[in-house]
């Protein structure tokens, strides 16, 4: 970017997962590095000039938002496997392990062709930027290919993401495993020196060893000791989705004490760990968990929709541990972290039908609120991918991975009732301008419609709106 | 319509909760009058001249459907409030008798104004149209004359519905209750005269006693007598949504030995009434419903959202019991019958993660399959309503109430994979063309885009496709 910009109206952040800024006439100034510069909430009208001179910005590119638009942070997927949205809203009457052998790993042979590869994967990371979701964490096949060829589209398009190609070995069909852990492992080294080689660092790579199940010990364990030798490597993988699955990796490693002790015995529980599902855990695990400082990606889509279960989220958000969402496309159907948010909202009620709080619980055996939720879909999000201090809410110093959001009629979403349509709805009270509301009818009512520009360090990426 | 218009493409259709015919060639003529006149399936190209020859039918307006498009039957919404539409996304930390006091009830006092009545509902209207919905039971407000509007404006677009005014002389805000039983039922004659005077049947009354809790015996007796006199009326009600409503509902009829048996005991429990949620009912009480061949509105994202508990519908479907979607605009946050279809997958599965299923059972405690999906979206709605000879299926004789669906890519969509993407997807077997995975992918991935266009009786109303 050649000049700074500068949005003038609603901007709303996550602070806490009780608490969230709300302020609806901000003067927020992007850098030409796409970094926030500095922020200036409730500023009047008259005041804006004022401010622009003194903070030299007169020269900045000046965007002023209507009413019912408002600038947040840009999702986080920490959950999701590109080479399966072509498959989105298929096989569902499947629970995980026979939906692996019947739907997942016959489509991602097929990414074995490079050329199908890169068809599809334009089409997924396009899908997914427009969704609003400005960080991915993305599995791709166990192709190293094909997997560079999606961290290529990944960079080209402009979003920040990890990449990474499956690890996995065994217990897998004939025409879809590795030949050897060592064959998987230079993959996986040769993935790692592609990615770092592109010419920005919003591509990451990622260790993806795909759970235990599909791993021989000595594949996990050379993955260990890669994730130890080199300390800037994130790590993904699947932790207890369902009840089968974890009764089989039970019996397969016999001298680990739980599922996520495998994980812990090979190396690869810490701090930059990121844990999709984690439905099934007994105390211990949690305790391991939290111990290690590992994060976990909550996939409600999915877990309702293979009938895996439901993760006790708030009883991981007590106990401090990192929490962010997942698509997990196409165990779940939407690519959209918005349809995350209002499954983890009815996870939540779900389990508090059974369940009900006990005494000393903030957020277990509770609805989550509305903070909550902001803060899963965002801040959470980084901090499970350890990006809390780049993104994930909007502060002086940190990327502008932002979302422009409309909540107007005029935006095209007929399931939104528009705020610009009534001018007593979405007042609420003076100092939050009916901000609480709108932020509640974009995550249960919005879709790409809504989300109409999508930033990644200052630059827009995407979104509904026309690129001019 | 001057013409019969003959449709050459892909028609789903249910029969059963684990039946429903999928022709990917079929001839669908639709008669002047709206009605289907014949239907040929498994049509080759070259076979099309001959049989319209044969039927009399070379002059109809043709219509062939891309591979990617299938015509099914419209959707039914057993259950919604048109006047909280403006509401959609709103409120939703509260459960049931709160939300109503601080949301529902200020939003429908609003619709005293005929004017502010007339916009919303204007909107409103258009919204469900544009869903895919076909035949909608609305609950209006208190107010007679904005109802009449409502009724005005459904007529006027031309969908099939239901309209009621809601009975209510108590236990309601001082600004928003009726002033006596005399009062409401004088009104409900009125609003019964006007919606009979208007030109088209195809907008019918509906007897709407808000809940138990908000009508005194002698308004319930009133009704039920209004019920008994004039048997073409349907009734529609809230029953055992939320565990408080329940407490207070039997405390206020100590005489009646349950909720549901207060609707038996006022006359107001039949053939020909709409109950929706039905989520705490004892054995007695279903076997009541079943008795009485009542008809069930399942609503579960209201359900879901108003942390009410989970409607178990595959016991009652088990017993016969007569189950149709509702959307409860806006306990449930969408208007979309596709979005009541994905909770009621993902509550099925729910409630088999904690209640696993009797060896006798075919779906208590089980996932409800696709088959019965579009059962409950469509047949099963009709039921509900007491129209299953005239819509619900595609059968000759039965009115043409249909969407033209389309799974392609070019519907813009982003959250759906187009089935013209790829080769691959959506073939399945040979005799039903992938129209099973097309579906599903509609269901699960689907939303007004996909809803290409609307047709009631025959008459295009609505749909994404703009009408020439
Ligand atoms: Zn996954
Ligand atoms: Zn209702």
């Amino acid at each position: 970017m050649a000049r700074q910009t500068v949005f003038y109206g609603a901007v709303i952040s996550p602070e806490t997962l009780s608490e969230y800024q709300a302020y609806p006439h901000s003067l927020l100034c992007v850098n030409t590095s796409g970094n926030i510069n500095w922020i200036v909430e409730d500023v009047v009208d008259s005041a804006v000039q004022d401010l622009l001179s003194q903070y030299g910005a007169l020269e900045a590119d000046f965007i002023e938002l209507k009413h019912g638009e408002f600038i947040m942070p840009g999702f986080v997927d920490t959950h999701t496997h590109a080479p399966q949205v072509p498959n989105i809203g298929s096989g569902q009457q499947h629970e995980l392990l026979d939906w692996l052998a019947q739907y997942t790993f016959p489509m991602e042979a097929r990414f074995s062709d490079v050329g199908f590869a890169r068809r599809a994967y334009e089409s997924v990371v396009r899908r997914i930027i427009d969704c609003g979701t400005t960080t991915c964490c993305y599995y791709g096949t166990l192709h190293l290919e094909s997997t560079k060829v999606l961290a290529d589209i990944v960079h080209a398009y402009g979003q920040r993401a990890f990449v990474g190609k499956c690890n996995m070995d065994r217990h897998a069909p004939d025409n879809y495993v590795e030949p050897s852990a060592d064959a998987s492992l230079a993959a996986t080294h040769a993935l790692i020196a592609h990615i770092r080689a592109l010419p920005s660092p919003l591509v990451q790579p990622v260790i993806t060893p795909r759970f235990a199940i599909s791993c021989t010990p000595p594949l996990l364990g050379a993955l260990g000791a890669l994730a130890r030798a080199d300390q800037s490597l994130l790590i993904q993988t699947h932790l207890s989705e369902n009840a089968s699955e974890v009764t089989f990796t039970r019996s397969l490693f016999s001298e680990c004490t739980s599922y996520t002790d495998v994980y812990d015995h090979y190396g690869l529980l810490g701090p930059r760990t990121v844990l999709a599902h984690a439905v099934y855990l007994d105390d211990a695990e949690v305790a391991l968990i939290k111990a290690r400082d590992a994060g976990v990606s909550h996939c409600p889509t999915s877990n309702f929709n293979l009938s895996s279960g439901i993760c006790k989220v708030g009883a991981m958000l007590d106990k401090g541990i990192k929490v962010g969402l997942g698509t997990d496309v196409s165990g779940g159907f939407s690519t959209s972290i918005l349809t995350a948010i209002q499954h983890a909202s009815i996870a939540s009620k779900a389990l508090a039908f059974h369940s009900p709080a006990p005494a000393e619980a903030t957020f277990a055996g509770r609805q989550l609120p509305l903070s909550a939720l902001l803060h899963l879909a965002t801040l959470g999000g980084a901090q499970v991918c350890g990006l809390q201090d780049r993104v994930g809410s909007l502060a002086p110093g940190k990327a502008f991975d932002a979302l422009l959001v409309s909540v107007r009629a005029d935006a095209g979403n007929p399931g939104l009732w528009g705020a610009d349509l009534d001018r007593e709805l979405c007042t609420g009270d003076g100092a939050r301008g009916g901000l609480d509301a709108m932020l509640e009818r974009f995550f249960f009512t919005g879709d790409d419609r809504n989300v109409r520009r999508v930033y990644v360090q200052g630059r827009w990426i995407g979104g509904a709106e026309e690129r001019r």
